[in-house]
């Protein structure tokens, strides 16, 4: 195991609470878990003496995900537990010597024993907000070749953690407030902790649940999952049913056999006049699965009805059990749609469920929860709220969790400034020019309370005030400009790992809390940036300053060339 | 931290050389990390008494990923590990407990305190072999609330394993077998182990290294990396360069302005002929960092050539330094395109390495390599070979990664035997209908040594035969059928665990012969399969007799309604 090295609050960048802050939550998440070119790089510094030099680095993406116009950003909390315990063992400074010429000097080793992260420090936008392209999540200021070491980690568990609450945040604005949201993608996800991330980022982006019992343990995420279809065809008979009584929902009574109180209510529904003609023999297999399952969970009976026909069988099989249940005072659940046309399928089974609290006057029984899965995204719950259908919870996994629609988020960790001089990157394509400079970043709000734009300026600009005009440019192009007068005024970066400067941490807060965030953030913006097909995009700018440095820089880097 | 619980070579599953299975390689794959349902049909086969009874599950995917028709399986020695080491924690128990109805009974988790796999039996295909849809690529029997607890691990182990294994082969393919593929894809894979998984996966898959450290160090992949564009604007122009000195590759000589000398080299260029009118003045930050580089890794330097301009700048200023190396005995590695027409630029390239050969007689300078990356995939591949190109070796990161052309495989686990009693899952959907019994599969092999097909057949029929005639049919419809007489036959599963079977435990190969397996398999299969484009599908059947069986036990299950 490697050493562990906890920051802890007599340290500068001890938490104020007196906290130790933990590692990350995958043990993987080590120094090594970064590109070889950082300790390249970092023996290239060391070894032109320009190691300690202070760099400024800005992460930030370029394009919003999913054909949208906003992004929520996550990860932050992992970025920052690891940097707290940043510290290379001697085994993997063994490796790096192993990775490196052996001309590299043995000082290097001694001095990667001693690298940590008191004298970096991380200023970030709040984890769970809203953001948009260019404009920095973090701005990580320290040693240049520490901060680079920390540059692949950082964007690691950044990207997929803010692409996934996205795509989640999507997934819930599709669907809409009322709906259960189920996350159920930790099979199909891309690994182990693709799956454990997934469950707690579409937790944070909006949903309600996940089927992922480890993250429900390590995140406090509601836990849920009833059966499968295995479970449906492992039962041949009712004769399998050794236990068959059950008690009353009040304890008062005793039914000793609940079979065949089940297939009672069976008969019943089948010569029932309403019913009748929907269905002729049920299978008899899942009739057994699903009363098993009723003694098992009296309390917690929902049931899968896709294993052989919904509606000729898995319908009338959860209605004769829930029945069954319902005359012992329970009430049943629901049911699990897996397969074939969602939308009818629910609009059959809600029709069944009224016909069964009319003809039996069940109270509430027409109201019996419909959860659909099967493949779902934010295409096919369209598609389904334009169908119309009764589905009440919907359990989403692979096109959730593995992001299907786009399945990479392109973060990017650019140098923007050394030694208190700017540095720009440039490139042929303009949306890979870097916005140089140590940066502040603002949200404006406007009238309605809506924010109205980003604007970034150099640090030693005034910030913008509430009720006076500033002139907000677009980055790289001449002619887009506008005058903005603010109604609030939001500073993006907060300071979340101080360093040396002596600042004030803020807090990691709890799971939920973010959660929280991001619904307040999504319910925060104007509606047309929100929009699933042809969004507003929302406007990033900069401020005249700084637009006429970017340009000058530009043009002093680049080389002059001769025209032939 | 949870209990460790090892196989041994004492006991039915302990390895026959006596080693120790490790357990996963990533530490959070606990048995939590599983769907909570399989808890809760644990529990109720518990409560019927059931759970105990002999299943039997088919791990299969349905269709081939990325519009291919092959599929490389990868994933079995992190189930392997996984069971060898399984066992619940007394903390994983009371959170299971927190997650069930409170009216589940205490028995139920003594009993989970109890479980291993020590009898369960799993029979796979070897992992890097190329597989196809429908046929199982593990067997998994046991009692089945145990078999039941690793359908959502083993999935998730498996799915993205072979999926980003049969990417990288795919990459392979198009870019052919003499170019260097690297694989850069850590900061942009879905979180951390998403990139470890891939550096592992990948390398399988016909890669030749990766960036990532911590992969490299796990799995023992030669690791590469050199620097990025952060390091070259680190630099303002080379007076930052403190220790000039660098001594010839033989030790014989001490140049003790290695600056100096790289500035005449560039002069040189500048000033001849042939070279003339592609370039006026360099950037020289750029210069520093190159040379600062060389001065750091003179036997390693490989220099990332567009931070500004490429032909402008980057070019000529590689060509300086490497030189000035070259002056000192030492032979430059090349260079690295990320943006632009790569294409074009790697040919230009070529065309100033050879000229700068003939300019200054500098042998092999014109073989000089090129590096190409940014955004690659295996469209871009196949563009670059299409437009001609002078690339010799490609870093590929988010495509490959995340599998973005697909992110997900769509792997499941289905029960297809319980008490001997075959089982079937019904669907509307006849891809999604699961083939019942326990089953073998063959491989048959025809004349030219190619495969022919895969059957599967009834666990009592008998084996196909060399030189014998048998009627291979497709599953599903009745009217696809073929007569085959192989001149080979391959059983395809084996036992990696025996349970309480008395079986021989195959052995768990070292990553590196899971990569020439699946390089051999790959080079084995007829070509039409192969074809990025409109692939010929390799035929999967079962024998007439498990043909017959599927349909009756179809008909058997499938209830009978009534035409109203």
């Amino acid at each position: 195991m490697r050493d562990e090295v906890k920051a802890t609050a007599n340290g500068p960048n001890g938490d104020l609470s007196g906290r130790v802050i933990d590692g990350p939550t995958n043990p993987m998440v080590t120094p090594l878990l970064t590109d070889l070119y950082q300790f390249t790089m970092a023996y290239a510094y060391w070894k032109a003496g320009k190691h300690q030099e202070r760099a400024v680095f800005d992460l930030y993406f370029r394009k919003n995900p999913f054909g949208g116009e906003y992004t929520i950003f996550a990860g932050l909390e992992e970025c920052i537990r690891f940097i707290a315990n940043f510290k290379i063992a001697e085994e993997e400074i063994s490796f790096i010597k192993q990775c490196l010429p052996p001309s590299c000097e043995d000082g290097f080793y001694d001095y990667l024993r001693e690298v940590n992260c008191s004298d970096v420090e991380v200023y970030a936008i709040p984890e769970g907000s809203v953001v948009f392209p260019k404009v920095p999540l973090l701005r990580v200021e320290g040693p240049i070749a520490v901060v680079q070491l920390l540059e692949t980690p950082f964007v690691n568990l950044i990207n997929y953690a803010s692409l996934v609450t996205t795509n989640a945040a999507r997934h819930r604005f599709v669907a809409g407030r009322s709906k259960v949201l189920l996350e159920f993608g930790l099979r199909r996800a891309q690994g182990p902790d693709g799956g454990i991330g997934a469950s707690k980022y579409c937790y944070m982006g909006g949903f309600d649940a996940t089927s992922n019992v480890a993250a429900g343990k390590l995140f406090g995420i509601p836990v849920r999952g009833t059966h499968s279809h295995a479970f449906v065809s492992s039962y041949m008979s009712v004769d399998e049913i050794a236990e068959k009584s059950l008690r009353s929902s009040d304890g008062s009574t005793t039914c000793e056999d609940f079979v065949s109180l089940v297939q009672s209510w069976l008969g019943k529904i089948q010569r029932s006049k309403s019913l009748h003609g929907i269905f002729g023999e049920t299978n008899l297999s899942e009739l057994a699965a699903f009363t098993s399952y009723a003694l098992a969970f009296p309390t917690n009976f929902l049931a899968l009805v896709d294993t052989y026909d919904v509606m000729r069988s898995g319908i009338p099989n959860f209605c004769a059990v829930a029945l069954a249940l319902h005359s012992l005072g329970y009430k049943a659940i629901g049911i699990r749609l897996d397969s074939g046309d969602l939308a009818y399928q629910s609009c059959e089974a809600r029709k069944f469920f009224y016909s069964v609290e009319n003809e039996f006057g069940v109270p509430d029984f027409g109201k019996t929860t419909i959860t659909a899965s099967n493949d779902l995204n934010e295409e096919t719950l369209d598609a389904l709220n334009k169908q119309g259908h009764e589905v009440n919870a919907y359990g989403i996994g692979t096109y959730l969790v593995t992001c299907y629609a786009q399945a990479a988020l392109g973060c990017v960790f650019k140098l923007v400034e050394i030694n208190n001089q700017p540095r720009i990157k440039l490139s042929e394509d303009v949306s890979k020019v870097s916005i140089p400079c140590k940066k502040r970043s603002y949200r404006l709000y406007g009238k309605e309370g809506y924010p109205l734009l980003d604007i970034m300026i150099g640090e030693y600009e005034p910030p913008p005030k509430v009720g006076e005009r500033i002139l907000c440019r677009h980055p790289f192009s001449e002619s887009k400009r506008a005058n903005v007068v603010p109604q609030h005024v939001e500073e993006l970066l907060k300071c979340y790992w101080p360093g040396l400067s002596g600042k004030r941490r803020e807090e990691l807060p709890p799971l939920k809390a973010l959660r929280e965030r991001c619904m307040e953030q999504l319910g925060q913006m104007r509606p047309d940036h929100m929009r699933r097909l042809n969004p507003t995009p929302y406007k990033v700018s900069v401020s005249a300053k700084l637009y006429d440095f970017i340009h000058f820089l530009w043009l002093n880097e680049a080389p002059v060339g001769e025209l032939e």
